[in-house]
């Protein structure tokens, strides 16, 4: 595969880095190290790629990123609380070690793009793809291409009706406490249960506030971008019993004021799981490379 | 003008259609007509209309409205509880009075396209259209289109926190209760105060805990579609007294989390009014009949 013209990837995480060469689902090779300073990470990257003749390379990185292509920071980490990462200009330096022409965007939006190409939004104009765990992040298209504008968005940053008498956890996040991803995310859960929430079980009442939390984020996301097709992803969402409890959120609070057969008669196939699994982002990343 | 090769607008809405016939803001003639029974409307309008040899005809409607071009409701005023116009093919309608052909959407996409042509968001190819009145409804665009999907956005129903300790009115949507457009419309104002919006000096409180919810919907939309700029038009916005205080709740609500400029150091030309005043509607039906 190494000598051949393909493409690289990389899903660039906090935690991880996952690289790849390929040009599709079906001869998708990757590996994965864990993300150390920057220097050591591209370093890496850079042993993963080598002798790989490269058309392209795509990134879906971890944010905040700078996209804004008239910027002079344009493929910089930006303000990350990550140590050693923020101002670090991820895309150049990756195309300096690559010597191949680098396209980025998020992670979310990465996988967005993925899911189009080859997963659960193919033929789809305009949908969600929405991830939770660690944080909590979305990717939308609109018309056929992904939705930036003055940076990317931050859907897990949404305010969200909280009902303290319900849920007295004040929500984690450290600018906003109880936005969807403080109230919402993986930690979220962790720290209002006391255990990480692979461990709770199926019929704990986690889920029910999940769902509604969640719920409550489709549903303003449903009045404002209007998606075909909503795709869940993200650790959390292993949970495969939160599917129902999602969908049936969403209709009680939409309550039948947006007249559409998907929302009234077809939840089951407006709110899905990824049809690329776990590989959305990293697919994603090679879509971006291969656009 | 009505001799000329020129373009026709209708802003239709539930208690008035505006018409209009010219090329742009300059010179622009209009009319406007109560709504009453789709017929006798569209005689109004046909009769506005009379003699004019149009190239086109744009119409930015009152909703909900069919915009799926492969539906054989397409251009249909659908779920509307208006008398008699439920199911009500406007487009249609109007196409054959005219004999022109006719675009449509809705009344706040509408808005959008002729501030994107003529008004406030000149140049910009990713914003926010929001009116504040009867209702609340928002027209984006993104990558230089207008934002729709499965059906057009509705975005008055996003649900926002609502502290019932400081504000005990439960919202006035028949379908949410306390929706954004529950909490914020100008009827909604006059239920909790007990007069109209305009009535109310610029000091009433109502001010405040108006800025407050819009601010929170703002908050929303910027984590969402990341806009270039906000247009808020719509009678309760003619208190020019609601902009500084909506900017800084949201300057206050996302705390510094979203680093661009001009979120951290513009919010005044972040934030705007109309640029074109109370005529974006018929000026963005205009440029519909005229894209």
């Amino acid at each position: 595969m190494k000598g051949m013209d393909v493409y690289g990837c990389i899903e660039a995480g906090g935690t991880k880095f996952v690289c790849g060469v390929g040009t599709g689902p079906d001869d998708l090779e990757t590996a994965s190290f864990p993300t150390l300073s920057p220097p050591a990470t591209v370093e890496s990257v850079a042993g993963f790629f080598k002798g790989a003749r490269l058309k392209a390379v795509g990134i879906g990185s971890f944010g905040p990123v700078d996209l804004d292509p008239q910027s002079h920071t344009f493929g910089y980490i930006t303000s990350t609380p990550k140590a050693g990462w923020r101002q670090f200009d991820l895309a150049g330096a990756v195309g300096r070690a690559l010597g191949a022409p680098v396209r980025i965007d998020t992670d979310v939006n990465a996988a967005a793009v993925g899911e189009a190409r080859w997963g659960a939004a193919r033929g789809l104009f305009d949908f969600l793809y929405l991830t939770v765990g660690t944080g909590i992040g979305g990717g939308a298209m609109a018309n056929g291409a992904v939705v930036h504008g003055l940076t990317h968005p931050e859907m897990g940053h949404i305010r969200i009706p909280h009902d303290l008498s319900r849920d007295p956890y004040p929500g984690g996040c450290p600018y906003h406490g109880d936005c969807l991803e403080g109230l919402a995310s993986g930690p979220a859960i962790e720290a209002r249960w006391g255990k990480p929430a692979r461990e709770l079980p199926a019929d704990h009442p986690a889920w029910a506030l999940e769902a509604r939390y969640i719920g409550l984020g489709l549903a303003n996301w449903v009045c404002t971008l209007s998606p075909r097709r909503i795709i869940i992803g993200g650790g959390v969402f292993q949970q495969a019993q939160l599917f129902p409890l999602v969908r049936a959120e969403l209709g009680r609070i939409l309550n039948g004021y947006v007249q559409a057969r998907a929302l009234l008669e077809d939840m089951e196939s407006y709110v899905v799981p990824p049809g690329l699994g776990n590989r959305s982002g990293v697919l994603g990343a090679l879509a971006l490379a291969s656009a």
